[in-house]
C-alpha cells in the first residue's frame, strides 16, 4: 500500500482495491498507440487473456476496447443477433434485466426467464424454453452483482448443447472472470464479456471479452450489416489480430495506460495457478458467509450452490437501515455498497471480497470489513 | 518530468506528452463510482468542461463516457439522426471519411463533400448542397488529424444559420478542443465531440462531448428509439445531470482514475485564460511552419488559413521515405507519426505540437523536434 494515500478500503463488488503496481502502470509515460513498445504490450495482454479465460482454441478471439462492462452487452446485441432474431435471457437480478434491455434496444426478440429473488432459473425451465422456440443466443449473468447469485454455467451449457446446440451461449462475466472458474473451451462457451475493475483488478475503462470461433463466424456471415461503428466486432477483429501478432494497426485509439495496467494485473494473476486463485476466493467467501450466519443475518442468495464467491449480498436486520449502517462502516474505514435490486434494494448491503483484498496475504481488508460490520450493527443496537 | 521514466518525446498528433500531475492522477487510489468524493470530482469536471467549450447556456449538456473519440461519432449518428434522414458530411481527410462511414452504418442518408487533399470544402459548395436537400445534421472535422487541415467553423455556422437554420451543426473536435478557439454558444454549435488524449492532455479512454439544448431536444423528441444502449444519450443525460448536481447515479461504471486525470488536465488549462492558450498554440505553430519552409518542405494544408495550429502534416522530400526518417528521429528521442490519408499516406509525416509540449516553458519538445527533423533529413542526404 506504500504508494497509495491512506484511504478507506473499497469493499464494494467493483471497482475493487487495486494493487500498487497496477496503479503505477496507470501512470505510464505516453506512448504511441502504434509504436512497437505499446504494440508488444497490447499483444502480450491479449495472449494472456486466452489463459485467463482457459481457451487454447486459436479460433477464439479476445477483444479489449475502451469502454466498460456495459459495452460488452452492446457488442453481443449488435453483432451476434440480427434484428428480429430470438434471444433467451436468464436473469438473476439487475444486470440480467439490463442485458435484456440492451438486446431489446438493438431489435432482438427477447424472452426473459427470471429466477425468484436470490435464486436462478432452473435447468428444466431453460430446457422447456429452448424446446419452444429457436434461439440465436442464450445469455446468463455468471454472477449478478446486484444479488450475488452465481449461475451454474457448466450445467447451463450441458442443457443448451443437448437441446439446442446451434444456440450461442453468452455469459456476462463482469463479476466472475478471475474469481470464479470459467472453462471457455471445455464448457463450449461462445462469449464471455467482462470489465477490468472487478476481480481482474484493473481500473475501470475497458470492455474485455472472449468470443468463440463459432461466434466470430456468425459475425462474418451476417445477412445484414450491424448498425454500429464503435462496437462493430467486424471492424475490431483485424485490429485485435494485428496487435496480437505485434503489428501496428488502427481503428480507434486504445489507451496505453489502461492496457499497461491490465497487462500488470493479468500478469500478477497468471503468476500463480488459476485453480489456487479460485480456491482462495472460495475460502474467503466461506469465511464471510460464516461470519454473516454467526451474526444471525441472511445472504440474498439463499442456497449455498447459488452463492457467488467474490461478493456477498447481505440482508440487514429489520431495525437497521442502509443510511444508518454505511456511514458507521465508513467511520471504521470500510466502504460497502447499498442494494441494487428493484424489489429488495433498501433491505440489503453488498460486500465485495475479490482480487487483492482476497488474494494478498498482507491485506486484512476482509477481516477488517467483517469486524467493522459486526461493530456497526452493534452500535445500531442489533444483537446477533 | 520528474516522475516519468526517461522516454522519447511523443510528438505525434495524439496521444501527446502528458503532464506529470495528470499521470499521477491516473494512479489515484480506488474510489466508489457513486461515493461522495468521486461524485464531486466528476461533477466539478463536467462544470469545467462548460468553460472549456465556452458555453454558459444551462441547456448545453456535457458528456464524459468511457470510450474514445470514435464513440462521439456513434453518439451523434445513433442519437441525433434517425434511419433514412439526411446528413451532410464535410470531409478534409481520413477522419471526415470515418464520420461519414459511421453515420452510414447507423442508417443515415449521407452526402459527403470532400475538399481537395490539403484543402477544405468551400462555403459556396456547402451553401449549394444545403439548398438542394433538407439535412438533419451537417458535420465538419474541425482539424482532421490525417491532414492537419483546419476547418473555419465560424464561417460554416454563418452559412448554415442563413441557409438551413434547422440543421444541427456538429464538429469533430478531437484534434481541436483546447488548442483551437471554439465558441460553442456564440457560433451556435449543436455538438462538439472530442477525446482526452490530444490537446486536453488526459490519457486515452474518454469520449468527451458537448451538445446544445437544441440537440438534446432532438434526442428527447425522436420518432423512433435509438438502436443502442451504451451510446444512448437518453440513458446518459440523467446520469451526467446527477453527477454535475453532485448526486450519485448509475448507468454504466465511469472510470474514477480517468476522470481524476481529466479533472487535473482541465484544471491546469483553465488556470490561465483560454485566449492565451490559443495564442500560444498559434505562435508555436508559426515557428513550426517557418522551420518547415526554411527546410524547403511543404505543409499538406497548403494555404495558411487552412492550417491547424496544433499539428503539422509535412510532405517529405522525394528522396526520403517514412521508413527512413522515423527511425532517425527516434534515435534523436523524437516520435513523429507517418501519413494517414489514402491518396498521400506514404509521402508525409505528422508532427503534433500541442498541450504541455506547446504550453510548458520548461519543455523543449518542439525545438528538439524541429532540430531532430533537420538533422534526420540531413543524414538522409537531403539539402534544404
Amino acid at each position: 500500500m506504500s504508494s497509495q494515500a491512506a484511504h478507506p478500503a473499497l469493499m464494494i463488488p467493483g471497482p475493487i482495491e487495486f494493487d500498487d503496481a497496477v496503479l503505477q502502470s496507470m501512470a505510464h509515460y505516453s506512448e504511441s498507440h502504434v509504436g512497437p513498445g505499446f504494440v508488444a504490450t497490447f499483444g502480450d495482454t491479449l495472449a494472456m487473456l486466452r489463459k485467463l479465460f482457459q481457451t487454447t482454441n486459436p479460433a477464439s478471439q479476445p477483444f479489449v476496447i475502451n469502454g466498460s462492462g456495459t459495452l460488452g452487452w452492446d457488442m453481443v446485441a449488435v453483432n451476434l443477433v440480427e434484428p428480429g432474431e430470438n434471444a433467451l435471457v436468464l436473469s438473476t437480478g439487475y444486470f440480467g434485466d439490463g442485458f435484456a434491455d440492451c438486446l431489446t434496444a438493438y431489435g432482438a426478440n427477447v424472452t426473459k426467464i427470471t429466477g425468484p429473488v436470490g435464486s436462478r432459473p432452473q435447468p428444466d425451465e431453460i430446457e422447456k424454453a429452448l424446446k419452444e422456440k429457436k434461439y440465436k443466443i442464450i445469455t446468463a449473468t455468471h454472477v449478478d452483482t446486484s444479488t450475488g447469485v452465481l449461475f451454474d454455467l457448466k450445467s447451463l451449457t450441458d442443457v443448451v448443447k443437448r437441446v439446442s446446440p446451434d444456440t450461442l451461449i453468452i455469459a456476462d462475466g463482469v463479476c466472475s472472470v478471475a474469481c470464479e472458474e470459467i472453462k471457455f473451451d471445455e464448457w463450449g462457451l461462445d462469449g464471455v464479456v467482462t470489465a477490468g475493475q472487478k476481480a481482474i483488478g484493473c481500473p475501470t475503462g475497458l470492455s474485455i471479452s472472449m468470443f468463440s470461433g463459432r461466434a466470430i463466424d456468425v459475425v462474418k456471415n451476417r445477412k445484414t450489416e450491424p448498425a454500429t461503428y464503435f462496437a462493430s466486432m467486424k471492424r475490431w477483429i483485424p485490429i485485435m489480430q494485428n496487435y496480437e501478432a505485434k503489428k501496428p494497426s488502427y481503428f480507434s485509439t486504445p489507451s496505453p495506460q489502461l492496457i499497461h495496467a491490465l497487462n500488470t494485473a493479468v500478469s500478477q494473476i497468471l503468476a500463480r495457478p488459476l485453480s489456487e486463485r479460485f480456491q482462495r476466493h472460495i475460502e474467503v467467501s466461506n469465511k464471510v458467509k460464516k461470519a454473516v450466519a454467526d451474526l444471525g443475518l441472511k445472504v440474498v442468495a439463499g442456497k449455498p450452490e447459488d452463492q457467488a464467491h467474490a461478493m456477498t449480498a447481505i440482508y440487514l436486520p429489520d431495525a437497521v437501515s442502509i443510511p444508518d449502517v454505511l456511514p458507521k462502516l465508513l467511520n471504521k474505514g470500510i466502504i460497502f455498497a447499498g442494494g441494487l435490486h428493484k424489489e429488495i434494494g433498501t433491505k440489503y448491503i453488498r460486500f465485495g471480497h475479490m482480487g487483492p483484498s482476497a488474494m494478498d496475504p498482507n491485506r486484512k481488508d476482509v477481516d477488517n470489513a467483517i469486524e467493522a460490520l459486526r461493530a456497526s450493527l452493534a452500535e445500531s443496537g442489533y444483537k446477533a
